[in-house]
């Protein structure tokens, strides 16, 4: 029971200190040390919360991941959401339980994966809470941001007749997943996966230009992330297989197809156009994979052109197996 | 496994039209449904945000309590909060990995005693995430408000010579708490642990007139709140142990002193002013306990006008024990 408290009072210092830098932002009014933190929003702005839970054995497991990239991917699932919004992040807050056998040098490395990449985007961790828990690690990351009023790019936007893109090379994550699912090696080839980056500078330049209808991040896979554009726009969706960009691995290998189109974790964007958009925004590849059709239906055309029903078969399906 | 993924579905349901009603609010643009919630904040105000924890078998058992008032304690864990920075809520975010051999019936009536207290104060649950646990119940709750800007009652704002007050009886939840432990029935007496309330109209009146220059809510012990107070501020503080307020159980007995000092989760405010505090505020009884004295030290004048060191006591004495 000692040895609980001590846990949890260093965390609590440890998330402070990482806080305390976080005040000298002029978006932190107050960070940790009060009931609530105070954070500034922009004037004309409305603001953007999204909360993602990162559960051991659910999202991750401790002997498959070293902590500095359970951390990063953490606070990267929050990161990513702001980005599909088109929006900008003003302050992230971390919920942390962890148990009396996990070592302090785990939580230790956690947070400074965590806190890496709160510093390459310049977010400051404002606040969070912390507990024991009974079992394992249960962290709760908590995103704010801000979007100018009325510009939030939505999943509902899509219209029949734009065009579907996403960023970058897809499946790195699942085939790294995969590797470890079954006892073999990851190496440096899948260092895509190793350092998930959330895409927020793309997602603000299409939000600025209103050139994207719909937006989502590809955190559950292409095809389970597609429909929900497709759900919550009330249209369906054709992929033309050979234009999904699959991500390099080992030897300069290309990722299977059911990895793209499955996978998860890329924490890449997809969306939808009417418009001219750019084969590289902010530095980032910008591929057009098909187009938004009538109907509700998801299809895929092969490399053969025959066209086939494409099931959505991303996390949801593979969770119960991690 | 099946199991798991139904009852994650079914929450993920629950949640959905729960906020879906949150909606119509004019402060929730966009709530579950995208990835991020679109909130709008008052012109002129800043945005306050909280997160805590109820993890089972540390913040709540399952034994103990019906889950309509851990799932209302959850909730109002984070209203408190609001309150003791005298701010109005915007929204609320609940995230929820339950493990798969939990009832679905207890999620039914935890989401139940939530959002009646959600609908109680008029707050839209407006996003949150779910997922399956490998054991148990964690919650983690997420209540974002507004005040007018620089207006929030921070800890740090204590000036020597400040007088301190209480809301409400203090000691009740503790003391249905230690029969709890004891394994002895809790009456309609405890009807106050029962059913916290968060005293957000008697935050934002005191906000409204500059009248608290520091404040916290009660939720770890008058003790240990006091010394957060004390300790932001930079200041000592001494209570009369005869005003200190305390609540009714069975049979109209007053609980023990010790309850009063150090028993958690009352959820009244704890504050300190140098103007005239009336003895109601919204209706509910303000009673003054003390002074803010130079230094950084708690003392407390007994019933015989002896002083004696203060020792904060609360929450973090308890919790390896509950």
């Amino acid at each position: 029971v000692i040895g609980m408290i001590v846990h949890e009072k260093q965390l609590i210092q440890q998330i402070r200190r990482a806080a305390e830098a976080g005040r000298s932002r002029r978006s932190v009014v107050t960070g940790i040390g009060d009931d609530c933190a105070v954070l500034r929003v922009p004037a004309g702005h409305e603001m953007l919360v999204t909360t993602d839970f990162s559960i051991e054995n659910v999202h991750f497991r401790r002997d498959w991941d070293p902590p500095e990239l359970i951390g990063r991917r953490c606070l990267t699932r929050g990161l990513s959401d702001i980005a599909a919004m088109g929006g900008e992040p003003v302050a992230a807050f971390l919920s942390l339980a962890v148990a009396a056998d996990v070592p302090q040098k785990w939580v230790d490395r956690f947070l400074k994966g965590l806190l890496q990449l709160a510093s390459e985007f310049d977010v400051p961790l404002a606040g969070g809470d912390t507990a024991q828990s009974a079992t394992g690690i249960q962290a709760d990351i908590v995103v704010v941001g801000s979007v100018p009023k009325g510009k939030a790019v939505l999943r509902s936007g899509a219209k029949v007749g734009d065009f579907i893109y996403v960023t970058g090379e897809l499946g790195g994550a699942g085939a790294a997943l995969a590797r470890l699912r079954a006892s073999q090696p990851v190496g440096a080839a899948y260092s895509k996966h190793a350092h998930p980056m959330p895409q927020l500078a793309v997602g603000q330049w299409l939000r600025r230009r209103g050139l994207a209808s719909a937006m989502i991040d590809l955190s559950d896979g292409l095809s389970t992330d597609l429909e929900h554009i497709c759900e919550e726009s009330g249209v369906g969706a054709e992929i033309e297989s050979a234009l999904v960009p699959k991500a390099k691995v080992e030897g300069g290998k290309l990722v299977a197809l059911d990895l793209t189109l499955h996978g998860g974790e890329d924490y890449e964007l997809l969306f939808t156009s009417s418009g001219k958009v750019p084969a590289k925004v902010a530095d980032v590849t910008v591929t057009r994979i098909g187009r938004i059709v009538r109907g509700s239906e998801m299809r895929m055309i092969g490399a053969d052109g025959k066209s086939s029903k494409l099931k959505a078969a991303g996390w949801e399906h593979f969770k119960g197996n991690l």
